[in-house]
């Protein structure tokens, strides 16, 4: 009964790109603790890059002095 | 001073349904455990169907093939 | 497909109050959005009073003030 | 490798604000921990008014009541 | 830069499964996004089974009863 | 409103590192957002090395080799 919450920038991320996302890390649950992939779930959040930091500044900033 | 997060999906859920599911989690709080109310906080995060994933596929997906 | 993250502190909560939690919190997503219980996950997480803050002091040190 | 996540209500909050809010708590990881910042991730969620309850009620409904 | 976080149940997951996990998500987050590995975290929660629930009951309950 | 989740390594943290850390991080939302910190909460998880990937890795397994 796995939940994986996976959090990225959101860099216009594709609907194909998304599928491909739930089922890559849903097989990985199958694969290495034989999970049951309908009882896996997996929720993507898509954060602004205004919102996201590293190294003390956003993502936003650091592109802008691009880092 | 719980902190309760629900994830559901964005199905145009109205005001007055997130009132409910505020009040009745906090009530569940309160009657379980007794906590204070005024302590309990609810967040609810809205998912798009694109963005959540069971049986390896998105909720989109799926209900495009009437699973 | 709801997926509800329940923060409380960790003070002795008995199996039976975490059924009572697991059954309220799944019964209000029943009733509020007619959810499906068999596919509603709640995760408790017991968080040590030393790692809970509020007002910028941690549980443990408020309770040892009376507050 | 600290992992910061902040939840607050979505009232127009600034690019700036955002800034600040990832410069000053990476900046206590530093300072308490002696963490690297770059490798130190801060993500902040706006949460809408409708969607964040306190006492049993929204936060937008408590700002409708004077509260 | 992104962020997973895999919730699991507490059995008996072993360092070298954990490693697979860990190993394995990353992967997908290159293959499908080309995100740099050196930016990515994994967070695993191990859940005791009283605290994970599912059709309003805990983990612990449904296999007692055999579900 | 705020509530701030720090996930941190669990290495030794001391209880007063902790209070630290909460006051610091309430301090921020005080200063940069004007936020009541007796409505600020903050949690702090601590998570195991093995249970920490960075790099495909779990930080266990990058300290072995001096990573």
């Amino acid at each position: 009964m796995p939940f994986i919450n996976i959090k990225i920038t959101d860099d216009n991320v594709t609907s194909e790109q998304k599928q491909q996302l739930i089922q890559g890390v849903t097989q990985v649950m199958v694969d290495v603790l034989g999970k049951n992939p309908e009882r896996t779930f997996v929720v993507i959040d898509e954060v602004n890059t205004d919102n996201w930091g590293i190294g003390g500044e956003s993502i936003t900033s650091r592109r802008q002095q691009g880092k």
